[in-house]
């Protein structure tokens, strides 16, 4: 449906807020007019060439969000951070400015399920209806692999008992920050330190809250849990060299209980000696469905989803939604 | 989402219909005010009784759709015919009564792909508008498997230059008029005669369009091919004994065609001797998508795709919609 022209200004040039640039800017019917980003080193540079196009695209970076916020636009593509009580402050003034917002925020995919996150939700709602436009978060994860699909698995079912959903992410590839976020190269004890604050997969609870809203179940408590990834033999990336005995990445598991039982249960792997990337539900149910995917690229496509949420959010009625409440999203 | 209780009236309650008012009995938000059936040998059962229930629901099977029509309800669940010519009168007489559609109508799932669709679908878009209700044509194929799902999965894409959907449907343990549809037991001969007419899967090339359509790819053309699958040794099911070279089903295909090319391919096996149902979607783009779901039961995955959608078409504006305008279908 690619029909009419949407101006789009990207919010945030880290390695995510690139990639959706990228994404954006490859699209015809998308079409990039101001770009934000308090790096002095992005800043004054024509974003088409910072995102490494062969063209410039005659949009400078700015650091000043206030004056690029004014231009006429009908998104903001805002790539930040994962806390939602960080971003609050911009979402607000990109929602005063009256733009669309998809944000890449893992908390706000779900915010209610963030400590603190319904208060927040409540005023980015306010705010959203009252200057008349949408916001959503989304990404690959929380957002689409870990939430999204299996829910749209269960839409053949007619009734669901539980839901398992594993995720295996190869972190081998990928960029620095991420692997340094997953502790690659630590020792364990240092892992121990750092998870669960400067080392997590931020997601798990908020798709497992979204999975738990769809289908309509009360959740006595979300848990989540933390533990390195070994290496049994050294292990080799573009950034870091992992001894036997250190650390490659994370496992992370997230459970939904309801009634005493594990209702929904989320297991990512992510480490630089994953292996193939897949991704694996299993619906106990009626029918049971098992379900495989593979191909999905952490980077790639999280930019891809955000892209792909464009027509949908500027379509959608006003407000603060999450992936539940907008018609599927496809590419194109 | 179980919240506020949803009245329902069946219309038509053939094997399909039978199964989707099993899936809406189940559900503690839906409820049974009225079933419409021509048939003399239903008319009069309690409908509880007559679908196998061990209770009765208090709603008598009525032949009477004016009559059963004026009750006050949410949504009429609709399974009577593939055609979207034979159904557009009882579609209108509803619309007219002011209830929201729900139908099992294959060439209701994208009706601008059927021949003279077009100008039905526009009357019927117009009628739902008037009485502003919402009709919606769904199933698990066309409606789910081949169209919805395949698109979900291009949302982690970038690009997508090919769809192939390859989808395998164990007849075996189904219903005999199924099995006598897809030509089971006859001659090579005779299943030629028929092919295309009585005997042929609906739906391959409204799900095209629809992928289409959503992905904004203008189509030359669509093309479809039946061809039967042919014994090579004995197979019996509860209703036919097929002797080697007779036939056990069909094996359609179905392509949309661009620019010369076949951008989407869809690929279905039904018969009965199929081994495992499987449906298996490969995405060429950027990435490439890799997708195998197994589980997925005929019967009863129609009834449960119907019924998930209720809520989502009592919620969405009034109009002729598809698959692609409602939000994501989950069940619950």
């Amino acid at each position: 449906m690619a029909s009419k022209q949407i101006r789009v200004i990207q919010f945030g040039l880290g390695p995510i807020g690139a990639g959706v640039a990228r994404a954006v800017a490859a699209r015809r019917n998308l079409q990039i007019v101001g770009a934000v980003d308090i790096d002095p080193a992005k800043v004054g540079k024509d974003v088409g060439q910072f995102i490494g196009l062969e063209r410039a695209l005659g949009v400078k970076i700015s650091d000043d969000a206030t004056d690029t916020l004014k231009r006429r636009a009908d998104v903001v593509m805002h790539c930040t951070s994962s806390s939602l009580a960080t971003v609050e402050p911009e979402l607000a003034a990109i929602l005063r400015a009256r733009h669309n917002i998809v944000s890449t925020c893992e908390e706000l995919s779900m915010p209610e399920s963030t400590p603190g996150g319904a208060k927040i939700a409540k005023r980015l709602d306010a705010l959203a209806k009252k200057y008349g436009v949408t916001v959503l978060g989304t990404g690959i994860n929380p957002g689409f692999m870990m939430d999204t699909l299996p829910l749209v698995l269960t839409g053949v079912c007619q009734e669901v008992k539980n839901i398992r959903v594993h995720r295996v992410v190869d972190a081998s590839k990928r960029r620095k920050p991420l692997q340094a976020k997953i502790g690659t190269g630590l020792t364990v004890e240092a892992f121990k330190q750092k998870a669960g604050k400067s080392i997590r997969h931020v997601g798990l609870t908020q798709s497992i809250a979204l999975i738990a809203r769809a289908l309509g179940w009360r959740l006595d408590k979300i848990e989540e849990t933390i533990e390195p990834v070994v290496a049994s033999q050294p292990v080799k990336t573009e950034f870091y060299d992992v001894a036997p005995g250190l650390v490659t990445g994370v496992e992370q598991f997230g459970y939904g209980i309801r009634d005493g039982q594990r209702v929904i249960e989320l297991h990512l792997r992510m480490c630089v000696d994953a292996g193939e990337s897949v991704d694996e539900t299993w619906i106990d149910g009626t029918p049971s469905i098992h379900s495989v995917v593979t191909g999905v690229h952490g980077d790639l496509s999280t930019a891809a989803v955000a892209t792909n949420c464009v027509r949908r959010v500027v379509a959608t009625a006003p407000g603060l939604v999450t992936m539940t409440d907008i018609p599927i999203v496809s590419a194109g």
